[in-house]
């Protein structure tokens, strides 16, 4: 599944939370990741997230796709990440 | 078209990007709109952006797709803003 993260952290916990989403997915913006999960890397994503954050002040969004080619992309200014391999 | 723009944008700009993005998109989270456009409005908006930003050191992404019931959209912690009725 294509998957989209989106997400706005505290500063005291946004390091681990980069560094985790690292593993499984691009980092393709200040605050947006986007990657190919699997099912059941998806569920551990959301499960491993929801220990990280304070869920009483930060806010994750997660989109998903069944397939990459429903999204398009574009890109205005500064491509920050160059994610052409995977979209 | 559903439209998803995320944006990493210069503190001396990003005031004027979002009042403008607020005029056709709802605002989800800190750096995220959302929105159903026509492509008029999605090319207004783009021609906008590429004006309001400094290119060189901004960055925009711009997703989109043909129908919002392509996207699942699920939330970790806070909801910053309800889309309960564009979702």
């Amino acid at each position: 599944m294509y998957t989209i993260i989106v997400y706005d952290i505290g500063t005291e916990r946004v390091t681990r939370v980069c560094h985790y989403l690292r593993r499984y997915m691009n980092w393709v913006q200040n605050s947006v990741f986007e990657g190919d999960l699997s099912v059941s890397q998806s569920k551990r994503i959301q499960n491993t997230l929801e220990e990280l954050i304070d869920k009483g002040s930060d806010s994750i969004i997660i989109y998903t796709l069944q397939s990459k080619h429903a999204l398009e992309r574009q890109i205005i200014g500064q491509e920050k990440a160059r994610t052409t391999n995977i979209l």
